[in-house]
């Protein structure tokens, strides 16, 4: 299986793409990886290479800041747009890019190009949860609104999603909502929820926002718009809640010395709920495997992303998503 | 000045209610209070009666399961909508409830009714933020769904809310969104943006949800949706981070011992974090005062409401807002 690696995108690279990249073509001789980039640039990191890792060349870069349907379009010889280019040629199975989210997601849907029949691709990443095993969000920003029908098939792609890459037999998939009763929410979840127990999924009903980190579901599913504020909040509040234990951990000298027997525990805790820690987001819905690194992924994220999308192609996700969808048509 | 209470409403009613209604009847004297329920239930808990302490006895009491508009409709001498009542026919300026939250919201519509000119009342409590001032979040539930034209009210009422409550002099306002610049977000903040830059109120921009803790700004405007999204992850957030601390504080002997160093900052830091520490949440845009007290409030919370709706009436806060919104019709 071959696997394109965007080595120009995120806050890191080409630096911590390429050696993660490295790290994985030596773990997993199955997989041949394309390293997507400037190769000078890949070349002065590489060191070695493994026969199972080449590079692509490409001359320009999508960064940060540019504005993602922009760029994708302009610039044609983008290390993330080439990446793209491969999968929708049948060169690639998969893409991964740490890069530019917006431009990423616009070349999953522009460039490499949608599952027949999938109204709108997702963004599903997951996010943590108190037992650790985390729940598979979509949309959270693919599409920042949705209808009920969109809704509908982001749980049987995060469904299929689960299965396929994480075993879970029958994955529990939860409606984001405001009350745990049928008939609460905006006309959005209202649509939604009689289609959804219709759905070939396990629909266990709606899911507050507050319940979501303690593991109530394996998917949950939201538009873009709100899974967005659900995601910022959390994150806003972790920020807020360790600046204000740092604060306390460091006013006087025996705080510093109880800080010091508590910080192992509290430093899991960070880490479990570190957003990075969780491994590559999938677009769902692309004809071929898209995955989203975190922008300041370092390269055991990338490595993982490679371990991810391995067990997404020998499982055949995209194969089990386009014959879900179109069952029956 | 008089102020209706609605006794039986709340976790602990009548007994905290009657306590911080005492309270206030004597802390402030220019303030009538009518304590609106079962005569023998308040009298219970009152021992000496004010001059400026009324009871109105009801019969019924609408509880905290019941279906709010049907309760409202039916109950027709429970003490919530009797108190609505009383603020209907200039009886009172005031009502206030720790009671059923859509059945107060009915309450509101139904039984007092909005201004003319208000197209939705909107649930208006304050959310804390980290530096102490909290932030005035509407709506928070009284409107799923929600219009440019709702959301641009909205702006407009928590604006005057904080001035003529708090004497903040240009209220900073807010519009909750995935992102900080103008064109982002869905068709309903992209349809709001440009009717806030025109509106009679300190429009900041774009806020996302991860800053409000971090106040950014004094009103936040979004959809009853949104609203309770952002509100119950950053709920649910504090939940998940406080057990977690509590389990790593009780590990070993010596965490116990660092724990006993660290509480009383983290105590004060969850007290500040606390949703119930921050005072009554307005249902604005109704034809007089309605004010809900968090369901588990004690007896200082309810003196702290009529503290607020005290103000709210000296400075003619309903209407401020009734002429602001028909100024110029």
């Amino acid at each position: 299986m071959r696997i394109a690696i965007d080595a120009m995108g995120g806050d890191h690279a080409p630096k911590v793409v390429v050696e993660g990249a490295l790290a994985a073509a030596k773990e997993w001789t199955d997989v041949e990886i394309i390293l997507v980039g400037n190769t000078a640039a890949i070349e002065a990191h590489l060191g070695e290479r493994p026969a199972n890792l080449t590079i692509r060349h490409t001359e320009e870069v999508i960064e940060a800041d540019d504005e993602p349907v922009k760029a994708v379009r302009r610039k044609k010889d983008a290390s993330m747009v080439v990446a793209g280019k491969l999968v929708r040629e049948k060169e690639a199975e998969a893409m991964i890019s740490a890069g530019n989210t917006g431009a990423l997601m616009t070349t999953g849907l522009l460039v490499v190009g949608r599952i027949p029949g999938i109204e709108r691709p997702a963004l599903a990443p997951m996010l943590p949860t108190i037992d650790g095993n985390g729940v598979l969000a979509l949309d959270l920003g693919a599409n920042m609104d949705a209808t009920a029908e969109h809704l509908t098939q982001y749980a049987i792609m995060g469904s299929i999603y689960r299965n396929k890459v994480h075993g879970i037999a029958n994955p529990r998939v939860g409606l984001l909502n405001v009350g745990t009763e049928a008939m609460k929410g905006n006309e959005l979840t209202k649509a939604a929820y009689p289609l959804l127990e219709q759905a070939p999924v396990e629909f266990i009903g709606n899911v507050e926002s507050r319940d979501v980190l303690r593991a109530g579901c394996d998917v949950i599913v939201c538009d873009g718009f709100a899974g967005n504020i659900m995601l910022k909040s959390l994150e806003g509040a972790a920020s807020v809640f360790f600046s204000v234990l740092k604060t306390e951990f460091t006013k006087t000298w025996y705080s510093k010395l109880a800080a010091a027997i508590l910080k192992p525990g509290i430093m899991k805790f960070r880490k479990q709920f570190d957003y990075k820690e969780h491994g590559a987001g999938p677009l769902l819905g692309i004809q071929g495997l898209v995955l989203k690194c975190h922008g300041s992924s370092d390269a055991n994220a990338i490595k993982n992303a490679v371990r991810q999308a391995r067990i997404a192609i020998q499982n055949d996700l995209v194969g089990a998503i386009s014959a879900e969808i179109n069952h029956g048509k």
